[in-house]
């Protein structure tokens, strides 16, 4: 049988990821997904004197030069009238059906910018929400909004359900992934209107076995992995997973500090600086943050600025599940459900 | 020189917090500030069961026989009922200049709805707000709002900058700490109309010398220390502490199992347990976990609910602290500039 190819169109400029970290993460993840095929948006001259190492890459990639890109200070008003840089380039690929799939390290608000104007949302879902795949004490969850809509709105945490499940239900593969709403509190009178009617409306789902909601969860909730997914707003989202990176960034630095204070502990460091590297890596945004535009035509990830291979091959891989189990479809189905029941 | 009476009121009651443990940590305190005096809420027999190890601190305290407390489960309309529970008690001495302050382990709701009730709001401030000393790279910053007031509102957000600016002032001896507003981004246009209106009343209050407000600050922000203060709503505020709550259990959990697996790394972990251990003291919310109370007319202040006697002791010496150098005129004094600029 002959699988169907994958195409991903990759926004090479724009951020602090090197060429040859983005090709050497996209061989590995080559070498998994053997029916990917990538358009690359970037520099060409830099790109040849990476790729040439991988074979099979090589072979897999068209390379489309591009010498205009968006910086990480570009406002949303200029970067639209621009059709010439390589996350424009990128993305009308997707838009012309050359391609499946946007992945860029770039700025992140023209990203979205872009993606929502020239790709459009999915039928009936209001607006896209950024999801991350968030490490718990028991595995992984999906966390979502994480920026893309800043503005609280009962509708748009009902979407980031409907999304969020259906990213988990496929990354995770469960049929129905628990979701939890995140509030102040788990009493059902915590929180604000907009929460309290998302709430509701969410328990009607639940009561319509359309969406597996377990009610309100709270902050610490996320890394105890009590949901598959915990919906929020995207001022709260993007805050609460800034903060995270930062408090895992305190916990490394108060780490490094103690080790230093005696010998004992220096010598202690030296023999276990293979367990403490594999906790870095694993809670690493670097190597995991990468946040994926969900709820338009076609799929958009951001991956961090500063990614190294490990995290482009990961996004990679993400995309490629998704792009494999149809995530389009799988949201539309919930959306039409929703519709079923009301219509019933 | 006599130094004047500084008198604290403690709710015993209501928490998984031992007797032992609270006594422990305030005759720690004593020892640190000999004009301390205790009004202690509980049970009679407990109290003097450890009462009597400490010589000093059982001389310095009056005790208050309590049968009644707010349990963790019960709502703010069954409190308010109840004149003889521990944290009535306790809220009530305050008011009847009994006292100075108010320390609490209990429920946080039932605190905050008590001490507005019947302590009230300074001087045109509009709400309180639970403000914690949050540690960072570079040292401590104040944070607030935590949960006191889950709707935004711009003017919420000033009273949190006069709040933690005077809170700041007397905790770091800073003469104008400097204030951020979280956001979603640094720049101008970032996040939603309240946030914005703030910002622009705070520049204001900038350029009158009032406030050394630095703009706007992001989540990982917090964790490096960028500003003294960071100002929240209590929505943003309670997720994002929980969050980190939960970020650095994930991180020592994750750490914990690292070394367990090798010996060579288990090794290194008994060689280096002081060093881990002075991280978790360092970062545990058990310890420094203290939700004060602020912009009532007296101070009251939240410990966690399962503190250890150091946790007590640090609560206690923070109130000593703010007491002797009269957090709330100092409130006043903010409040009065700001009043005075208007008039101008």
């Amino acid at each position: 049988m002959i699988e169907k190819k994958i195409t991903l169109s990759v926004d090479m400029l724009g951020s602090e990821t090197k060429t040859g970290e983005i090709l050497k993460g996209l061989n590995q993840s080559l070498l998994r997904n053997i029916n990917y095929e990538f358009l690359l948006y970037g520099n060409e001259g830099n790109i040849h004197k990476h790729i040439k190492k991988y074979k099979r890459l090589k072979k897999a990639s068209s390379i489309f030069h591009c010498e205009e890109f968006v910086s990480m200070s570009d406002k949303p008003s200029d970067i639209i009238k621009s059709k010439n840089t390589s996350m424009f380039l990128a993305i009308e690929s997707v838009k012309q059906k050359n391609s499946d799939a946007v992945l860029s390290f770039g700025n992140t608000g023209a990203l979205m910018s872009l993606s929502l104007l020239h790709l459009k949302t999915l039928n009936l879902i209001k607006r896209p929400a950024i999801a991350t795949i968030w490490p718990n004490m028991i595995g992984e969850s999906i966390v979502l909004d994480l920026g893309a809509n800043t503005k609280l709105d009962s509708r748009y945490l009902i979407d980031n359900a409907i999304l969020g499940s259906s990213l988990a239900s496929i990354l995770f593969n469960i049929s129905k992934p628990s979701v939890g709403l995140l509030n102040v509190g788990t009493e059902e009178i915590k929180g604000n209107e907009d929460i309290r009617a998302a709430s509701e409306k969410l328990l009607d789902l639940y009561r319509n076995n359309i969406i597996n909601y377990k009610g309100f969860v709270e902050g610490n909730d996320i890394s105890l992995g009590k949901t598959n997914v915990v919906v929020t707003d995207g001022f709260t989202g993007n805050i609460t997973l800034k903060t995270a990176e930062g408090t895992a960034k305190l916990f490394q630095n108060h780490l490094k500090d103690a080790y230093q204070s005696s010998i004992l502990s220096r010598l202690g460091y030296f023999l276990s600086s293979i367990a403490i590297n594999s906790v870095k890596d694993r809670l690493d945004p670097r190597v995991h943050n990468c946040g994926i535009l969900i709820g338009l035509n076609s799929l958009v990830v951001k991956c961090h600025g500063e990614s190294e291979y490990r995290g482009v091959s990961y996004a990679s891989d993400i995309i490629h599940l998704l792009l494999n189990r149809q995530v389009n479809s799988k949201i539309n189905k919930y959306v039409a459900e929703i519709q079923h029941k009301r219509v019933e």
